[in-house]
């Protein structure tokens, strides 16, 4: 059997799956129950509308701990002309909330009235006063909550199609209900297959797959107030994902086949609907997660039953953007809401991105105001990136058509935190360093959250000076001077004032694997035939230390293997250390201990914040500049191998 | 002893607090817990920082399906010069995800490759090709996963204080956790007291109080990460109540005691308080909510154990607001998270109001768009008025030391709902009718929410020309023409462009006790010495059509016992007569039905909707005048008592 992969429009897609709903009489809420008026119901969705069975309050109860009276019997009470009221015939104790007496209808609060005693004298802590006097006439049904006055009976109280929020079970309850008819919560199953997965927990080896899809999609179901019930990993075989698909569509109303929806040779999904009921999409216009399958399930021991089923794509972001597209508002609707609405916000692009034309492309992007200006930074595309979801503030959807959009254009940005989280957060691009990431988490406790781009130290320097950060982290060595940073400030951001803090002295050397194998000494062995490197980007630090030294040293970078395999962090040529993709990198000492490698000393180098002198001052930036004076930082900056914190919060250069 | 309710600001009573939780090193989060990382770790919090285990992928990972190459026997393939590559030596089949061979460096998708069978021709379909042939050179690492491009061992992937979402599992599990380490869920006590308390579902009788504040209080302790223990209803009875604390104590992290906290005859929460602790405020400048009680409970057999103990007001709204307030920030503070953060909006504020200047005023407001202006329309400021907070948008805060605020200022709003949801939103404002509760209910399953504000006819015609309403409901009787609204609003909306389209014709009469005991017939009745009436409010067309009726057949209003007593919807008169606050009132025939009265038909009238002409063709308004023609809201209207629906939709004038 061939297997097809045709993508077809998003909008097609979903009308195809609507049309089929609507054919199935899947269209609606899926079903109603009954259930108690306890807190479990906060979060359910009313099935059908509420209307008040009673009244509330459902009589006429006393506002005020006081005296219940006839309003005609205090006319004319003044200051100077009081009123005495007798006990039991004209005035009532009653708390708050208590029924008035039928003869009754005003009350006076207690703090207004004297007591008298059976001598006719003011006692103010009579247990039993055989009369009140009062010095004010009051009017009829004041400091009264009359019948109905918040609910009257037949009164509509809440729409069907709403979320119960905690006041809502209040009111539902004061007018007389003590059950609620709600949407019942879609059942739904997740079917892992692939025989490279192996479950969380278990011990990996090269090439198995850690299943965390299923994890993922069933906590988005339950987020979505389905019930996820996650089956077992089955492997790729066709009889198989066939015998667990129609098990799960037995007892559910909706199946999640994960991976197996493209079109390599081990891609089994597409058959398996087609031989289960209806394939009605396979391959979805969208980026990413485009190989999207969508049927129906049918027929066979079904009876009357149809299920819709999704092959979910296996790359890990496409999968979770499967589901935000495709089964929230399918949820929602059985469930008899709207779908999710996202805020938008208009945030410019940092940098410009291109975008196949023929998809509609859902590009996450960090996001945060740098100065009057809200910006939008693209993170990875890659659909296997999990992290660009993690750290995604907000999606911004390229629409098909547009192949792409330029740097400092307004996008529209559906965000996935409040604007306000948004206010909170600083943006430092530029050089990376393991202290960024220990700054990250003291930050995160003291209200702030920083986001960094790794783009290297001149990278870095071009952001400011583009207002496209709060701080930029920065080790460029000046071979001229060998000071840091402060020439390359000159020529890069002429007149913008900065300051320049230092953060780490560190050390940078050739991170190899354990026992130097290759028993590299220096940056001359990397000339060696048997010897290959991996390089940092254009613009980074270290490459600028690396060049300086090869030049200064007479090295031929043209005699180095891999010098133009670039990576974008000091873990990331660790990682390609690490894994035998080269024998050695230039970098720093925590890079190495991280991956367990030996690292050989070459250089000292001191790492500088650049901060803009109006951010310097900024209240966002004040827990940053704090916590360079924390011995609690401090301290765990000084535990990373080959970190000085001496230097630490010492001004550089105040650069008007 | 004496009781003392002493009202300070809220910032004194949040110090006071924060003081005496620091003091019992309450401060931080109460504790963690490890816990699998599976779909049910979703909406905990982190309670320290995730760092990456493994890389992700820990290998190097194919991207595609298709043939792991060596870059280098690439070089030179073109195409109209291809490069053949033999199978197993210098090419080999891998799906995605596959471990790349230690000997390559690539990945050439199979699309781009032409297998070649033994015979070296292209055999597209060859099962085991013995070579495949390429017309492109690909670099080093295309279409690889190279080892940590995702997560790097080491590296920081979410900071403690971070609340799990989906992806956030994901990102966890692919960094090689199979657990994670989270705060644990405070355990919160809620007690109801008052001997007046029946529970939710009991029958009751006047004076009962239905208890659903713990319902509310425990679905927001759970809403807000906590886990709510309902203890059952205690009566009145310090020593019974005192009991039942010092038992919640022993188990729970915070006791929330309801009601009892004010200073009447029956309040013995601050008793109790200091009976088993330390008593640290009680009151707190904010309506609603002031009798809050403040304390902690130590000593006794609770050994070295503090709990903190609120006492909350016994009205539903106090009681709500007293949770958002109080034990909001507190759940957060101990599962390490920031409080909730509403989103703030600028509004006008529709009409004066008045506050207390000793007081933070937390007023419901609704809010919607009507034009190009955000309007905040105040709901019911009662304190036992629940069903103003069930429909609030949002809150808008009177601070200590203000009066009130004017009609027309901007005010600042903390939204309940999301501002997309503000967008949909209908204001109507004026006569209230039943079936604009109908409409509320259809409307809903249509995508937008019917806000009314029922204020008359004649306050819907005020409202629409100043520009606070969509549409105004409007039976006002021209008392010269015998025609409806059309005088009315040539007087009051003069240069306004409206149209004028009739909703229902219904009959108004008189509501009274079933069997009609006082034998009313007709208006003449009122002016009886043993008959007692209620009246609407100014302004409502009931109002006009009943003075108009009274001037025409010589009737005195100082005749008529009840005439100024008013209420603002025809169900609030029917409630009047219901609980025997009146022995009649006019309105109309669904009201009496509602309440079980009898009606005494003596008037059809029309009842109009007035709609500007700039909303009677937005998109806003679409849904609403498309009830107008649906059947199925006609047949719903028809089946409500002395309704005619003939006019339904009928365009009475349109006023350019």
């Amino acid at each position: 059997m061939s297997i097809y992969l045709h993508d077809i429009p998003l909008d097609q897609a979903r009308s195809r799956l609507d049309q089929a709903l609507q054919n199935a009489r899947l269209w609606g809420i899926l079903g109603a129950e009954e259930i108690l008026l306890d807190e479990f119901a906060q979060g359910r969705v009313l099935s059908e509308p509420v209307w008040a069975r009673i009244s509330s309050p459902h009589y006429h109860a006393s506002a005020m701990d006081g005296f219940a009276v006839r309003s005609v019997d205090t006319a004319g009470a003044m200051p100077n002309s009081p009123v005495a009221l007798e006990i039991d015939r004209q005035a009532a104790y009653v708390d708050t909330g208590d029924l008035l007496p039928e003869w009754s209808d005003a009350v006076i609060p207690i703090e207004n009235v004297e007591p008298l005693d059976e001598t006719g004298q003011v006692s103010p802590n009579a247990r039993q006063p055989t009369a009140i006097r009062i010095r004010a006439a009051v009017t009829p049904w004041s400091h009264v909550r009359s019948m109905g006055e918040d609910i009257v009976a037949t009164q509509l109280v809440l729409p069907a199609g709403h979320l119960l929020r905690p006041v809502d079970l209040g009111a539902i309850a004061a007018c007389g209900h003590d059950r609620v008819k709600v949407c019942r919560h879609p059942r739904v199953a997740i079917l892992p297959t692939g025989t490279e997965l192996v479950p969380v927990g278990a011990p990996v080896k090269a090439g198995d797959i850690i299943e965390y899809n299923s994890v993922m999609l069933a906590a988005q179901v339950n987020a979505w107030g389905g019930v996820a019930t996650r089956f077992p990993i089955t492997p790729d075989d066709f009889e198989q994902i066939r015998t667990q698909v129609r098990k799960a569509a037995r007892d559910h109303d909706l199946v999640l086949l994960n991976a197996g929806s493209s079109a390599g040779s081990e891609d089994f999904s597409a058959q398996v609907v087609e031989s289960l009921g209806t394939l009605l999409v396979h391959g979805v216009a969208v980026r990413p997660g485009h190989p999207v399958i969508i049927g129906i399930l049918h027929g066979d021991e079904l009876a009357e039953k149809q299920v819709p089923i999704f092959g979910v794509p296996g790359y890990p972001v496409s999968a979770a953007m499967t589901g935000e597209i495709f089964v929230e508002p399918l949820l929602a609707r059985w469930q008899g809401r709207r779908p999710a609405e996202p805020q938008v916000v208009k945030a410019a692009l940092t940098r410009k991105v291109t975008s196949p034309a023929g998809d509609d492309d859902y590009m996450r992007v960090a996001a945060g105001w740098v100065g009057e200006r809200l910006l939008a930074a693209p993170l990875s595309r890659g659909a296997g990136v999990i992290t660009s979801l993690v750290r995604a503030d907000g999606i911004a959807i390229l629409p098909r058509g547009s192949q792409g959009a330029s740097a400092g254009e307004e996008i529209e940005v559906r965000l996935y935190r409040s604007p306000r989280e948004l206010e909170r957060t600083i943006f430092a691009i530029g050089s990376h360093d393991i202290t960024l990431d220990l700054m990250a988490q003291f930050l995160a406790a003291r209200n702030r959250r920083l986001a960094s781009a790794n783009v290297g130290s001149l990278g870095g320097l071009i952001a400011i000076r583009r207002g496209e950060a709060h701080l930029a982290g920065s080790h460029l060595l000046d071979p001229q001077s060998g000071e840091y940073n402060l020439s390359y400030i000159r020529q890069y951001l002429p007149g913008v004032a900065v300051k320049v803090i230092a953060l780490v002295g560190r050390t940078q050397g050739l991170l190899v694997p354990r026992g130097n194998p290759k028993r590299l000494r220096s940056l001359h062995d990397l000339a060696r035939a048997d010897v290959s490197f991996v390089n940092r980007q254009r613009g980074a630090g270290t490459r600028v230390l690396l060049d300086y030294t090869l030049d200064r040293e007479g090295i031929s970078k043209t005699d180095i293997q891999g010098y133009g395999q670039e990576e974008y962090t000091h873990l990331a040529v660790a990682a390609a250390v690490s894994s035998g993709r080269a024998d050695c990198g230039l970098g720093i000492a925590a890079a190495a201990q991280a991956l367990d490698l030996d690292f050989i000393a070459l250089f000292d180098e001191r790492y500088d914040l650049v901060i803009p002198q109006t951010y310097y001052t900024d209240q966002l930036l004040a827990p940053l500049l704090g916590l360079l004076t924390s011995p609690d930082f401090r301290q765990a900056v000084a535990q990373l191998p080959g970190y000085d914190t001496e230097v630490m919060g010492t001004v550089i250069a105040d650069i008007e």
